[in-house]
């Protein structure tokens, strides 16, 4: 067979009703499932008024957030970006980051793009949260 | 300013609309736009019955489809996978790879996420075309 693998995210709208392992609601990575080498997506779920639970930066991977569709913002060190509908935004390493769903829409649906430069499973844990940067909503 | 960068693509029912400067209509590569180090996507609309003109591969590569909305098919090498909301294929180095849309369908919507283990425009050009190799459909 060739070298190719399939995994059904099923349709954007039904997206957060996924329930991880660890019992996390809303967030698939598609790399734990597919053996991939260099590329990290994870799908997302945002419910309205909802959000990241703290800022995150990392040292190594590049990350690109594509919004597939409702209303929101994002937070990049200081500064916010609204997000709605095919919003992409590339962020590089070391830059604090932090997404909320608009209270008053859909929610937010949205992909998480990473990549390091190297097979991915060997680059070494990178992240770090900044539990006392105060998140802007 | 934080090193970050944001690209409007627009809802994904426009994607279609989108020319590129060479004239090619519906695919937009946001890394031709956004200055990314490791993750290059594309973001692509197939009308009904349409679809990729040849077969290709990459030698160094890795891709991952997914597929937003819509109904159609991907080929691989031999084997052909239904695709529709929420497929997503990781698709290996030396695999020959086309995607047509549903004559009887509404399009494709879908991304192609790609990255080689390197910073992308560092890497040599490494797509191949297989012309020889009919499309199945």
């Amino acid at each position: 067979m060739s070298d190719y693998e399939v995994l059904e995210l099923g349709p954007v709208e039904a997206w957060g009703d996924y329930v991880s392992e660890s019992g996390t609601k809303g967030k698939r990575f598609v790399d734990r499932t597919i053996a991939t080498q260099y590329i990290g997506v994870s799908a997302n779920a945002v419910e309205p008024g909802e959000g990241s639970a703290a800022f995150h930066a990392h040292s190594l991977l590049e990350e690109l957030y594509l919004f597939i569709d409702g209303t929101g913002e994002m937070a990049l060190d200081d500064e916010i970006v609204p997000v709605g509908p095919g919003t992409t935004i590339r962020v590089g390493q070391g830059v604090q980051r932090a997404i909320h769903a608009d209270p008053e829409g859909p929610g937010l649906h949205y992909l998480c793009i990473r990549s390091g430069g190297d097979v991915l499973k060997e680059l070494p844990r990178d992240a770090s949260r900044d539990p006392e940067r105060t998140l802007p909503w």
